[in-house]
């Protein structure tokens, strides 16, 4: 028996999220099993790190598998590019310890959202940004942003009617920056995220982004711990799952 | 009567290209036309200023057409944003003297080709490079490129069957370079282009960057005007139409 970690890569556009779901739609992990099940010459079952969302995309999302096949780890990419499809790839693979599990063992994650911020739309980012016209403060987003850093309690930024988890927990750093081409990213690197936490981080920092509240506010809003006075739930295609760090 | 220059961006992956088809493939200016005709109270016919291929992106295509729609020119990008799919999108629009005509107007054109060049695909540049996995040679190429700057007979380049027109067409400025992430990027600046003479041209100049032709190699086929002895056509979904000028 061996345990083998994969890392994908994915543009989340053309699939109903990474989870297999009971119904036909099609997701990352059923599409990732069926084609590479041959390579291991056994159906194999994936455990992922994390739960991407419909429209969410991945550089960096981790799936571990127990398998009695033996291909070597150094080959497993070059044989999946040839069965997957080009939306979704394998840029890393290594056998690891029976122990290693890819959501269990997880220390922590990096989220990215990136924010489209001019008035005209860009053909090219319309599946990859949340376009917003409106010109956002992205010194003032950043500030307000440090009052995550920490542990805290994150009910307010949690989806409504999400699994009855623990609304604890550890954000290590937040940063917001400009990179070029009127293009803002956000960067989340914390031990664990709620449902929809980066989302709805999102959706009210860029209220603080037109300055419709303070920095202020947005603490107090974390501190008050309820959804309803928090922003919207930005939308998904601006999420990439960058690194899963164990 | 009024004549309205349009500057357009698009991601050309779901289209047949720029130019109407006799056929019912979807094609850029049939969308354009059917999607804006309303806006101006009548059917419009767009001369565009270049041809671009199915899955060819274009930064900068240049439409203009005569009009008697009273739509101010600075309310057609929004107006068009209603109308248009997200992977067509109006940036620009002008009124222009009646005797403006995006294509024979056109003094000169910029296109940009794109190669990712690394071993494992990219999910995200699938539909945006040509993946070259053998390690190419920057500097290399960009030496070789210079051959074409200035006037000549391009006819190693063009297109096998392609409409009688002179073979000669003047570059101005040609350039390779290496961008983050595996990124290389030609730059072609010309007057004119020939069917397929980008692509035909980076089809082989990475026979250069592969050091399976020297630079002078790639003056003589220049100079052979013979297209049997060039390399193969790149592929459509590296190039893109940047900029037209007049």
């Amino acid at each position: 028996m061996r345990n083998i970690k994969l890392i994908l890569a994915y543009d989340g556009t053309a699939y109903h999220g990474y989870q297999r779901q009971a119904n036909a739609a099609m997701t990352i992990q059923q599409v990732v099993e069926e084609r590479l099940s041959p390579i291991f010459c056994q159906p194999i079952k994936l455990n992922g790190a994390a739960r991407t969302d419909a429209g969410v995309h991945a550089y960096g999302q981790v799936v571990s598998f127990i398998t009695t096949g033996t291909i070597p780890a150094e080959r497993i990419a070059m044989a999946a590019k040839a069965v997957l499809p080009p939306d979704i790839v394998i840029v890393g693979a290594s056998e690891e310890p029976m122990d290693f599990h890819a959501r269990r063992s997880a220390q922590s994650k990096i989220y990215r959202y990136r924010i489209l911020n001019t008035r005209p739309p860009n053909p090219f980012e319309r599946n990859y940004t949340w376009h917003c016209i409106a010109k956002l403060d992205t010194a003032l987003m950043h500030q307000a942003a440090q009052a995550v850093v920490g542990t805290h309690d994150f009910s307010a930024f949690r989806a409504t009617g999400g699994a009855p988890v623990s609304p604890v927990r550890t954000m290590l750093s937040v940063s917001c920056r400009e990179m070029g081409s009127a293009i803002i990213e956000f960067e989340f690197w914390g031990t664990g995220f709620l449902y929809h936490m980066v989302r709805n981080l999102v959706g009210t920092l860029v209220k603080v982004g037109q300055h419709r509240l303070t920095p202020a506010d947005f603490a107090g809003i974390l501190a008050g711990r309820d959804r309803r006075a928090a922003g919207m739930t930005a939308p998904p295609q601006g999420l990439f799952l960058v690194e899963v760090r164990y």
